[in-house]
């Protein structure tokens, strides 16, 4: 946290109500809002609060803190430093839990929750995106009521981020927001991930695969085989179909999918990098020799890692509702906030919701005029 | 290799034919033949015919190596001390290989390949079971044109087996056998991974899980919906909906899914243990400090690599099949066609087969009792 460096300072302004005023009427000259659910994260508003100060730092936005006001400003006492940043408190008297019985149920009644507060901020254009380390299913369920899905968008995605042996990222959608998937909602996601990849790691023309279970074109499901003609009548970079072990090894930078497929990958990797960092560090306390010898790897530890931790690539955007809203892990630090707040900051300044809208507006135009 | 002793050695026999004569006389006295495709592993048929030294030497066990005459003998005379054990060649004059243009036409066409000619055997009773690292494709479809299914087994089903951070192993089935599955494919394969289970991990009552994206019972998609009511009418220990991760934390130990998500899952492990190993080695060369950590240290990660190797298990075995039959990975050593062989011994001692046709056959008749 110490190391983090402040950026010049901007005029600020006394209050939230003034910097959103002055905001609407001179959009371009002023750093870009990014509401951020305080009460969402397992160690909620602490991560939450230390991620917006960095943030609010290092990179050229405001931070609005949706939550629980008492909580949320005890918090920042902590940090007298951070009282220059342009950081404001927008007050939300509900959470809704990680634990909810009826998840549709909380989202329907709890109408003061962070999630539902921080994202009328998006929809009214006080806020250019919002993030939250809380509920997944109901910050999906909260967006696509609030904000509504993008003209044309049959079902918005969820895209994971993973890391890949070649030092490259890759991006799998849906990761858990749609079961049951047909392929023009794949046809869709392949075209979303493909502007996300392009908006956020700077790719030209990202490779984009279909997840199956064998490269040649027979290979798969009732799902993949209606899917791959689809993809390859689009203009992306399509390469066919992909296997589970290529979203690790960076020979393709979109990999589309049916949501329960992605989320049961998601949730095998966290697994099976919990258990590898459990068996190792067994086998590492085994003998004192090998402890001596932990004790000199420690930074090559630290930074494999560093590298395997998705907080770098700070949470999962759903793409395909009208605004910007990533979704972070529960278990998010403060870096995990801080990274997620600068891509929610990245994706609005590349216009990725207007970008969406003309080109899923293109191929269902083509589809209807085939 | 060398660290294996010699078993108290038995009478032997001269020939093949004869020791299959005999074998035929007196059943029980004898040890279980396992036929292996010699053929079949990316470095074949050198790790079959080690594998095959180590288990006639370790286990009660009469081993058949079906593939090419020549390349097989020619391998076996690198081991003189192997000559006194009971190990055996049947000629294939053909092979199926990984990259087949066709599988099924390879199926079909090449009469005389190892496959199908160790299928045969035991098919004809000259062996218990089979074993072969070759192409996963073509020993399913193979085995299921040769043995034909269990009666009352729409669907035959690959069982994998991953370690767990608890030290116990999980099985998950289908990992690639079947895709689109019905709910009734599903509950079959729970009633045949519990049999696995029991037979060679010594559990009564194993925990089995349907593989869903949240474990609440209205998660999933359609078919774990319609899966659910029927797991839970069966008597098995159904705990209900599990997630990826649970495949790797052991509080579950069988785990029921269509064979596209299995193969999804087992893929996406590989993938993601081949990049862990390599951030890790990349991140111990990095400095003078971090090697000679790494030298300290080899020990526990050679632990830890065994740990996390698959051969341990042995590969997996096709269950439903009139016939004992376990496909090993292409890059299997030795050791883990030695493993697979004992597998194969003890799911042949444990009367398998004969287990999955009476419980199949109750549960058939129990559904069309209802």
């Amino acid at each position: 946290m110490a190391s983090a460096g402040f950026l010049p300072v901007q005029p600020r302004f006394g209050s939230f109500t003034d910097a959103v005023v002055v905001c609407r009427l001179y959009p371009e000259i002023m750093p870009i809002v990014i509401a951020v659910d305080a009460m969402g994260s397992d160690r909620a508003p602490k991560p939450e609060v230390e991620g917006a100060i960095l943030a609010a730092r290092n990179y050229d936005v405001e931070v609005m803190l949706v939550g629980k006001e008492h909580a949320i400003r005890s918090e920042l006492r902590e940090h007298p430093a951070a009282r220059n940043l342009p950081i404001h408190v927008v007050p939300a008297s509900e959470v809704i839990g990680m634990d909810e019985h009826s998840v549709a149920n909380a989202v329907r009644t709890k109408r003061d929750s962070s999630i539902r507060v921080g994202l009328r901020c998006v929809r009214d254009g006080d806020a250019a995106g919002f993030v939250s380390a809380g509920n997944t299913g109901a910050v999906m369920a909260t967006a696509k009521m609030v904000l509504g899905a993008v003209p044309g968008v049959d079902r918005p995605a969820l895209a994971g981020a993973f890391p890949t042996s070649s030092g490259t990222v890759s991006v799998m959608l849906d990761v858990g927001a749609n079961v049951d998937c047909k392929p023009y909602n794949l046809e869709q996601f392949a075209v979303m991930g493909d502007i996300y990849y392009r908006t956020i790691f700077n790719t030209r023309k990202p490779r984009v695969g279909l997840l199956s279970i064998g490269e040649e074109d027979v290979k798969g499901n009732q799902l993949t085989k209606e899917t791959a003609p689809l993809l390859r009548n689009l203009s992306l970079n399509f390469v066919g179909n992909v296997e589970g072990r290529d979203l690790y090894n960076g020979t393709v930078e979109v990999i589309v999918c049916d949501g329960f497929i992605g989320n049961v990958a998601l949730k095998v990797s966290e697994g099976l990098v919990r258990a590898v960092a459990s068996l190792l560090k067994e086998s590492l306390k085994a003998t004192l020799t090998r402890q001596m010898g932990y004790l000199l790897s420690r930074r090559a530890f630290e930074d494999f890692k560093k590298r395997m931790d998705y907080s770098e690539y700070g949470g999962a955007p759903l793409l395909g509702v009208k605004g910007i809203c990533i979704v972070g892990h529960g278990s998010s630090n403060a870096n995990a906030v801080k990274n997620a707040i600068r891509v929610a900051a990245e994706m609005a300044e590349g216009h990725i919701i207007e970008t969406i809208a003309e080109e899923i507006a293109a191929i269902n135009g083509k589809g209807a005029g085939a």
